[in-house]
């Protein structure tokens, strides 16, 4: 049965959603190789109107819906029992929640206070307009965002100790092998990456060491934005 | 089989430790009740020389002994696989380690900042020079720590969202049952509680509930230093 992501869209076809970043590497985890990824612009969802909401991204399984990636991750490890384990337990699971809301509200606002404004130049410029509106009501003007750079970054990295004292004592922060909670945090990262700001992550040390892993997997599936 | 427990000891025989409280509620959860505990002072640990080293907790169990509050919980889970489980998974186990590294590196050096004056008060009168001096070696003078409080509680609860976050999805960190990680994290509240600083932690909401919870748990035995 054909499995459908509807993802946002960025310049070139560049995917930088981490949100969406996590559904495509559960669905790999999975070993559900056989999906297709629907671009969706900023600034029109009109694709995934069927879900009745606006936020992606979204998936189609056969005849089933889900959108939000923490729902759909749930989904998968449900609908899926006997590919490789998302969660390893249902204490795992809930335990992921916390990993979760970590990122949601400590990786993800810091590493957005410093790429915010090399995100704009990563939307399309059809969208821009959009963007720029809609993110300004929450963060403010986004040039001030360009600034202070290297005191950003360095509050970043210290918020990012527990990751880093974490993975000096095992490859993953699932163990030896990768759980959802890896793809969560690497989800972050990725956006860095593919808004071009790949150097904000640290350039050596068990986080880097982590994340070249990561890229590696799925035949280096995280590497490169989908042809379009 | 008899369990001892060495666990630190403060004035008025109350214990604040909160690496100590993580066994003692990690032994409860598996239902081992049936334990010693035996206090050892800050500047006298001789009782421990058995272990070749002076860190506590010190758990022995039989002719096997195991130091380190994250060691003793992963004894604790090999060796009595019939109680109750900790982690849920090797999973879970390796995804608690994020939440320990979080405790480590984030939730009790924020509070140390708070309290540690507090805590100097709940050492033992005979312990005082030595645990000044100890930890003066890393935190420099312990009267500075008396001020500025409103505005370390206010950074402190600001790094404790991840934790807000998630209980306001499911009572406890390990889901509608504790885990390990649940002791982890209240441990360091009950090292407030126990230096007199429960003032710290938000008076309502999600993290409160959960708190309050885990007092009630095994017939309150978080509540009360143990009786001479």
């Amino acid at each position: 049965m054909m499995i459908t992501v509807y993802e946002l869209d960025g310049i070139d076809s560049v995917r930088f959603s981490p949100f969406c970043w996590r559904t495509l590497l559960a669905l790999k985890h999975k070993g559900l190789h056989d999906f297709e990824r629907v671009p969706v612009s900023f600034r029109d969802r009109s694709p995934i109107t069927f879900s009745g909401q606006e936020r992606i991204p979204v998936l189609i399984d056969g005849d089933h819906w889900v959108n939000d990636s923490w729902h759909i991750a749930c989904y998968l490890e449900d609908a899926y029992p006997d590919g490789p384990t998302l969660f390893g337990s249902d204490m795992g699971r809930s335990q992921a929640l916390f990993i979760n809301a970590w990122t949601q509200r400590i990786q993800n606002p810091g590493l957005i206070s410093i790429i915010l404004w090399d995100t704009f130049q990563a939307v399309n410029q059809a969208d821009r307009d959009w963007w720029r509106e809609d993110r300004e009501k929450k963060f403010g003007r986004i040039e001030e965002y360009k600034s202070n750079q290297a005191e950003k970054i360095a509050a970043w990295h210290q918020e990012l100790e527990p990751l880093r004292v974490t993975l000096r004592s095992q490859p993953f922060l699932g163990g030896q092998t990768p759980a959802y909670v890896d793809y969560l945090v690497f989800g972050t990262f990725l956006f860095a990456r593919f808004v071009g700001r790949e150097d904000v992550i640290e350039a050596d040390g068990s986080v880097r060491d982590w994340y070249n892993l990561l890229l590696d997997m799925f035949d280096g599936f995280a590497r490169q934005a989908p042809t379009a």
